[in-house]
């Protein structure tokens, strides 16, 4: 850390004090990734209701802390006119996060807070409830009310122009619908026009390849085999299985992925463990000397969005990924792929089908669904529908979006679990993710022309090099709009992406 | 926690907030302990680094909050007189602990236990290497530090009779040199006499049985196999392998124990397991509702030992154990065992024979083992001896006890960890543990005569909740001392095991 000699004492032990409260707060806060990760994992399950209690003292005490007076009192001498100006950039950074968390926090009242713990907590098992048992309005009461306690916070964290804006500054700093509308609407309509034409396509990719049933332990060999080989780092991490795949990061020596294997669909482990390995790659590429600073994780959701879907999508979708790849996968699972021509298998692992679920979509429909979430939670925030009117809008979006009617809301509205914990401004972090991976690959292959071909040869340690030259390594040093400007020269644009799923689904479907 | 009517509003209000301290505290040594078992099993290595800085974090916060202002005040209030007398019995266990805790951290100032921990810190490496150049004296520098701080320590935390006793204490509290000396004198008179006459006898048990390779993957089936069957519970617990093999709770409904798998020793696995299920089995029996209470963990080191040793050698080293399970083991190892008769496998796992390493020794010598390093430690805290003596003193002893003579100090004085992190007063536990064991084994055989019947039918669950309910739900609540005479009605007695491999060992051995 540089500081200039000309702050004074109290600015520098304001600085000292900051750093050592920044620090305690990125232990709390390993710790209970780890613990997470834990429980998620590894922990008997009979020990889990005990141990909740301590997830619950060591979250208490590193929020008192992130709100203390002693935080405030740094917070307020490192930001003021004069002082923060000298700061140096890692420090600035620091101060700006930990004092959003900060105001944030402060701004909502401790009773309300409470409450709203309290109602999400319970919420995950009246949702869990109402899936299995196809009944939306055993939900809406609980949903209703989340609505209205996120209506509530946007007004007390503020916000410009639409209301939902302060929610999806959660999960995207500095993201509006008002920059959010133009790019989701061209996307939109480019994408719903490609899926038009790809439908009527006569040259449909084979569906039998992936009807098969694959043996679970040659997956796990296949996994464990390219994870490393894609430039996962297995002595800064760990590879498990839960039934819902997540990346989880304890620090930047220590990032641990886990990933699914079903028999009936061989392509969940391989692109879920590929997916992961993006965020985990991130992870384990920040700057070690972040270590102990709030900035030493990825920068937003959707950065990280789109370190993920970069992988699985741009680089493991491609040809040249299986071009490199499809021998070994054919020596893992001889039976089910010596007869399958790499032209078929590549077409296959890229066939685009309207469906019902999300988690299953591919990568054009995929963005289909996200707008659909990210207009009705808009309209929910705005108070222009109801929660009562959800199982209708949300069937009638499927319908002009994807041309499919889920059967029931079980596969329809009541599919997703961010609701229930009160995620609202999660969902567009999953297609600002290929928006923002697709404006990356636009650069990538002016800076390094043999992009395609370091795939095609294995060589993916040069990409991870790129990649974490000009993104990994900043942590949240940059916002996601400073970052991405930065990366690619200019704000984010729609464009990239749909003159991608343009070139590569033409090519797919020989339309 | 039920209290008088009559305790008035200052001590409600103590007791009110030391329920809460005590709970946080428990919270921040239930976290600790995950996290130390994450760091030996699971964690990537490159992290650890990193993370044992955030565990440095949450362990300075705990230390903090047990020496606090608030706690002394609490403790104050709680233990005047009139008021603890009122006090139930819980209230008054948890109160004693954490006053201990408070009292002796207090005792030590602050500079020289933080040199301490530094120096312990460093002593580990220090030692190891030692050990690996067989090179007592550039590890008796750092030794002479450890035992003059230990020393210094004792006199802080005071002690009656032999300065011994201060560090006895933190192991087995109420423990002394004046209670132990005649118990192990009896133990080791007995002991060298009854060896003397084995190594005699002209019908020896074979060598050949586990001289044999065992492949690692049955011995991991064998072991899970029984883990559940002696009662130690796999939705409560774990099982992982580390290369030093030990019992880590969290809490009463997660018990995670480790072992390690030899293949030119099946003993060490099947033992080792067994051995740590004892432990295990005991923080899972504590009574859940002493869940954030510090008296929720097992009463002693020599308590705990004394389940660990009951299950390894009482019941799985006794030829009814090996008559339920050697079909068993047979069926996991025909090559190595199919002609080899239960008589002949039962008497080999009794081998005894003296050997230059603690770990590795029989039940009989291992005790042996523990006398030497016990009057060395107590000689050294007593200043009868000096450090750089040592290896001498050891050799001496060895020959003296077991007759034979270690070929180098890695495999002689230096063996063992502990005193490299300063654990003077942990080995008597050892001991201590077979001396309760055979206690409680002559009460057990009284309140339950079919006790080798049962483990001969494999009813493993009666003997279980015997320990369960006279010893493991009690935690803390009692001291080891309370607890043992009123499990067996008499204090602590060398007659139990003497009697109890003297009978064993005349058997075995045909003397």
């Amino acid at each position: 850390m540089t500081t200039s000699p000309a702050l004074d004492a109290k600015v520098q032990s304001a600085l000292e004090t900051f750093n050592l409260l920044d620090e305690k707060l990125c232990h709390y806060s390993d710790v209970l990734g780890l613990l997470g990760w834990d429980s998620k994992t590894v922990a008997p399950k009979k020990g889990r209701k005990f141990f909740s209690k301590a997830i619950g003292t060591l979250s208490t005490e590193s929020f008192k802390l992130s709100i203390s007076e002693e935080m405030g009192n740094c917070l307020q001498v490192l930001t003021e006119e004069g002082v923060y100006e000298q700061l140096d950039d890692v420090t600035k950074a620091c101060i700006r996060e930990r004092k959003n968390q900060y105001e944030k926090s402060k701004k909502i009242p401790t009773a309300e807070y409470q409450e709203y713990v309290i109602l999400v907590n319970n919420a995950n098992q009246v949702w869990e409830e109402a899936r299995a048992n196809n009944n939306f309005s055993s939900f809406a009461p609980v949903l209703e009310k989340i609505v209205t306690i996120k209506k509530k916070f946007a007004e007390y964290y503020g916000y410009e122009g639409h209301p939902y804006n302060a929610l999806l500054n959660e999960f995207e700093p500095g993201l509006t619908v008002e920059k959010l509308d133009p790019l989701f609407k061209e996307l939109r309509e480019k994408s719903v026009n490609l899926l038009n034409r790809i439908q009527q396509s006569s040259s449909q990719p084979r569906k039998d390849i992936f009807a098969q049933k694959y043996d679970i332990d040659a997956q796990k060999k296949f996994n464990q085999y390219i994870l490393p080989l894609l430039g996962f780092d297995m002595n800064g991490g760990r590879l498990d299985e839960t039934v819902h795949p997540f990346a989880q990061s304890v620090n930047t020596g220590d990032v641990r992925i886990t990933t699914r294997y079903l028999e009936e669909n061989v392509r969940s482990a391989i692109f879920g463990t590929i997916h992961e390995a993006g965020h985990g790659m991130y992870e384990q590429g920040v700057n070690e000397e972040f270590e102990g600073k709030v900035i030493r994780r990825g920068t937003s959701f959707g950065i990280h969005e789109s370190q993920s879907r970069f992988l699985e999508n741009m680089v493991a979708r491609s040809k040249e990924f299986w071009t490199y790849f499809y021998g070994d996968l054919q020596d893992h699972f001889p039976t089910q792929l010596q007869d399958v021509s790499l032209e078929d298998f590549y077409r296959s692992v890229n066939l685009v089908e309207p469906s019902f679920i999300r988690v299953e979509a591919d990568e054009l429909t995929y963005n289909l669904h996200i707008m659909i979430r990210y207009e009705i939670e808009k309209a929910l925030i705005g108070g222009e529908i109801e929660v009562k009117d959800l199982p209708k809008v949300w069937n009638e979006k499927m319908k002009d979006y994807l041309n499919v009617t889920p059967d029931t809301d079980t596969v329809g509205v009541l599919q997703d679990i961010h609701w229930s914990f009160g995620g609202f401004g999660y969902f567009p972090s999953y297609s600002l993710g290929n928006l923002y991976a697709a404006q990356m690959l636009n650069t990538i292959l002016k800076e390094m022309p043999e992009f395609y071909t370091h795939i095609e040869t294995g060589n993916f340690s040069e990409i991870r090099e790129w990649l974490r030259e000009n993104i990994h390594q900043y942590g949240k040093l940059y916002t996601p709009n400073e970052l991405i400007v930065k990366v690619t020269g200019e704000e984010l644009n729609a464009k990239y992406l749909v003159e991608y799923l343009e070139e590569k689904y033409t090519a797919v479907y020989n339309i």
